[in-house]
């Protein structure tokens, strides 16, 4: 166990009384930084420590955050099974626990039946993050089993790997609560948070918490595929709202429910929205501040609730320079913090007046995907929903993970420098688009294919002009569209022209949110994944088999095809 | 990293031939035994170690398991979600990935970007367990993020830390198939497996697999609370069955079944039977051979499907002699595996020859609950259809987890350091089991109160003749019986006046698997979790205030109340 990033006292100051943090900019709200993390610490109640303490973000709050007004209710908008949840018995009775109850209640096996004595990792300090660095100047955090009862954390092993609340260990939970004033201050004060098993697990529960059978759920015209996966065996549909480069249209948006007939379509008007704003997969288009509260006002007017489903929202890049190729100094220049959240784009979170966000986080993308384990976060009524759901479910993230999470955020990099790791794998994912799309400029046929350069994520959306394939002008109709088998069919063949070339690439058609309702050609790529030098031979070799399945001549070798 | 406790080539010797296991017994099929492990992995192919490679139980199994005749069809039994279910597009596209191909397909972020170098832990090795040995004796087991491509492990960072298929990484697939043979040889070929992010997680997406609303699910009188607040919100109902110390009765099943009125019921037929066969939660009861036999016989004549869920399946106990309390030798002295093995009353995977059986895993009782990990076994198309669910829910266990895990069980323990773990903690529940019923019968007013030893698992079930209570006396009707109110009433004072006295207990309504229909007043105590001097403090308490609510004589200080 190494000190804590940022020390504190382990003992309980709780009888000190807070000071309202400095008001600024002429708000209502104290603005709550960095700077007042510590300082809040010092002056509030420790997380607890017990097996299976209860915690709420309110614990944790600033002053200033719990005096905004409180969220609206949400009683109309949750499903019949959702209202059906009650709290779990067992879970419930600890209510009763007192710091001398012996408890012979829950089945929580004792700590002394955990094989686990001691476990550590081996990360990088900020702001020196490359895995060259690490190997070098990398720290070694270790957590014991009984760390907590010696006073030297907040969480050890006999409390992450034994059963817990749904909303996580204490410690994890004021973690994300500090990062959520500081990135998000939302401008209500009852909102509320939840560690989830990941955010493919947390969009299941929040899909059955809001949609019955036959409902259906918007989204955009093209969306991620697994929540279309999910969406559809429940027995609902997925409505796309048509977008640009910017996201989806508020004006579809608007006409759609403006004018939504129930009888016509038979299904209730639509009240869920779930969207990706930031760098959207698959098309990478991310909503402007001015988009964003374009949305949020038909939120209000149509009384929608909105899942805000944000894994790459730290990856916000510089745009796009033809030719130019980002660097990523070593050893990483973070630049200061406030910069670098002035700079991104305000969350839905941040706008959500009403309570009507749930937004939902993951450490998938800027950890690790195994980590299995993200975050969300709405208003207390909603996020107490969720965690009755959750602890019929995934119940908790893996101990393990939380475990090292914990030594990682918390004991290691503490705020400041989990902000700098983001900024440091923002500047890696910057120079991988750079690639990619530098690769695009020179290797496929401009002719056919074009794309807008991504500013966020870790996709680059491409369209392919389809009238130009052979099989396109043989099946025209007399509309001058082909039908969605030829579509198919012509999207299969460039999928299986790049797979001979030993590259693969996702096809657009995973992505419509409404299935079959194809009428143009996308293919999606992804920079997180290979090696730079393999991005640029893949792309290459997809503008051969671009090229051969669509009949056109073979590129120039020297040749920028732009 | 350390040597692997089972040690065999790291190449691929997937051309040798293999043998047949030796015949045993006269059995139609082979009988894989813990020495023939190491045999068969090394005329095997090693497991894969591609991100998110393709595995299944297939790859490992014995000649002999493969030989067997393959399991019935389920089609008829799958709920109208599960049936729609289709495969990921994604994770299907995986399926046109050869040696030399680059993905520019699924967004998995490059193991560049986890800030991850090594993680360890130090763990007890067999047979030398207990936490004061461990500290001294305990070996500390590492994973690098690169240690498979460097041909030291089959599982590392690079691998467990990204997206995975949902089975779940093939070195642990192989090491769970190997156990699975070892322990129960089921008696069919086409079994799989699974792993799950805990059977909390594997229950709910196996009812939503089995169940449509307005579905009754049977199972036990009593049975786990969380498995009724699972089923309650989907819409369906529980159906208790009747049980005695051995579980629930084959007869009432059959009458339950033979009997049924769709219309009266307003249901069809039930056919999904959820059952905890070994330490029943809450009763502790634990099914013959004989009453498994009976009760599967019941299953195919009433084509049922089984959920078998089993995390106190090796919590299997020598039986309670009163003011006797078995000892545990240090260091630990395990009996040889097969003897072990011998006693374990078979699960009904071993005698499902139909593959009407998923059988639930879990790590949480015999290595951490923090673990969020378990597996599933049961047909390959029931299993198929589990993963098509898990990948839109939890998709996978904690890849820190996973790492963790295969640590332990692998590359530290192997099978038999495993399976003398299992008798270890076998041997140290047994010791509490002990304590607290000895606490029992020298505290409880025996008079009113009575049970029956646990034969396995972590819990201890307590009848109260609720006929004593003043109340009760009071509020009898002409029937002799009390309303449901009263009993509740009589049920929250007993444990508010528990509660009063610093001791949780678990109220026996919690677990009433119709709810709102008990006649009879019970208690359920877990002596898993609080230190053997505690457990019978708190017993002696719990004693105290029920003499104090049933207005009993208080217990002679010296006095043994039997």
């Amino acid at each position: 166990m190494a000190p804590h990033a940022e020390p504190e006292a382990l003992t309980d100051t709780s009888s000190v009384v807070l000071n309202d943090p400095v008001l600024t900019n002429g708000n209502t709200h104290a603005v709550f930084t960095l700077d007042d993390v510590l300082p809040h610490r010092q002056k509030s109640k420790p997380p607890a420590t017990g097996v299976a303490a209860f915690s709420e973000a309110d614990m944790f709050k600033s002053k200033g955050a719990l005096k905004k007004p409180k969220a609206k209710k949400w009683d109309h908008r949750f499903s019949e099974e959702s209202k059906a949840r009650s709290a779990s018995s067992l879970k419930n009775a600890m209510r009763f626990f007192k710091p001398d109850t012996i408890s012979l209640c829950g089945g929580l096996p004792s700590s002394d039946y955990f094989p686990f004595e001691e476990i550590s990792a081996k990360v990088p300090v900020a702001p020196e993050f490359s895995e060259a660095e690490t190997a070098v100047s990398g720290k070694t955090f270790s957590t014991g089993k009984h760390d907590a009862k010696d006073g030297k954390s907040f969480l050890d092993l006999s409390i992450a790997l034994n059963y817990g609340q749904a909303m996580g260990p204490a410690a994890l939970v004021r973690f994300i609560t500090e990062h959520t004033e500081v990135v998000h201050d939302p401008p209500y004060s009852d909102w509320d948070i939840a560690l989830s098993a990941g955010s493919t697990s947390a969009l299941e529960v929040a899909l059955r918490m809001f949609t019955e059978k036959g409902h259906y759920v918007m989204t955009e015209e093209y969306t991620f595929s697994t929540a279309i996966e999910t969406v559809t065996p429940m027995g609902c549909k997925m409505l796309g709202i048509k977008m640009d480069a910017d996201g989806l249209l508020p004006d579809d948006l608007d006409h759609v429910l403006s004018t939504w007939d129930e009888s016509a379509r038979r299904a209730p008007k639509p009240f869920l929205l779930y969207t990706v704003p930031t760098g959207q997969n698959p098309t990478a288009s991310t909503q402007s501040l001015e988009r964003r509260k374009q949305i949020y006002a038909l939120a209000e007017k149509h009384d929608l609730v909105i899942l805000e489903d944000e894994p790459y929202y730290f990856l916000q890049m510089e745009p796009f320079v033809s030719g130019q190729t980002h660097g990523v100094p070593k050893p990483f220049k973070p630049v200061p913090v406030a910069d670098f959240l002035k700079n991104l784009t305000p969350s839905y979170l941040s706008l959500d007046t009403s309570g009507r966000v749930l937004r939902l986080d993951s450490f998938s993308k800027i950890i690790a995907p195994g980590s299995r384990c993200g975050w969300v976060t709405g208003s207390k009524q909603v996020v107490e929903r969720f965690m009755r759901h959750q602890e019929v479910s995934a119940q908790n993230p893996s101990g393990y993970s939380m475990i090292h999470l914990y030594n990682l955020l918390e004991e290691n990099w503490g705020h400041k420098g989990f902000l700098e790791w983001l900024m440091y794998i923002r500047a890696e994912y910057t120079r991988r688009r750079d690639i990619i799309v530098n690769a695009c400029e020179k290797y496929l046929p401009t002719e056919i294919c074009s794309w807008t350069p991504p500013k966020a994520g870790m996709f680059h959306w491409v369209k392919v002009d389809v009238t130009k394939h052979p099989l396109y002008e043989s099946r025209r109709r007399a509309d001058g569209s082909v039908d969605y088998a030829t579509l198919l069919e012509i999207e299969e063949a460039m999928f299986l022209a790049a797979a001979a070339q030993s590259v693969l690439i996702a096809r657009g058609s995973w992505f419509r949110a409404q299935r079959g309702s194809d009428t143009e050609l996308f293919f999606r790529t992804t920079f997180a994944a290979a090696p730079a030098d393999k991005m640029v031979e893949a792309i290459k070799r997809v503008g051969e088999a671009i090229r051969t399945e669509f009949d056109l001549k073979e590129q120039n070798g020297n040749g920028h095809a732009r």
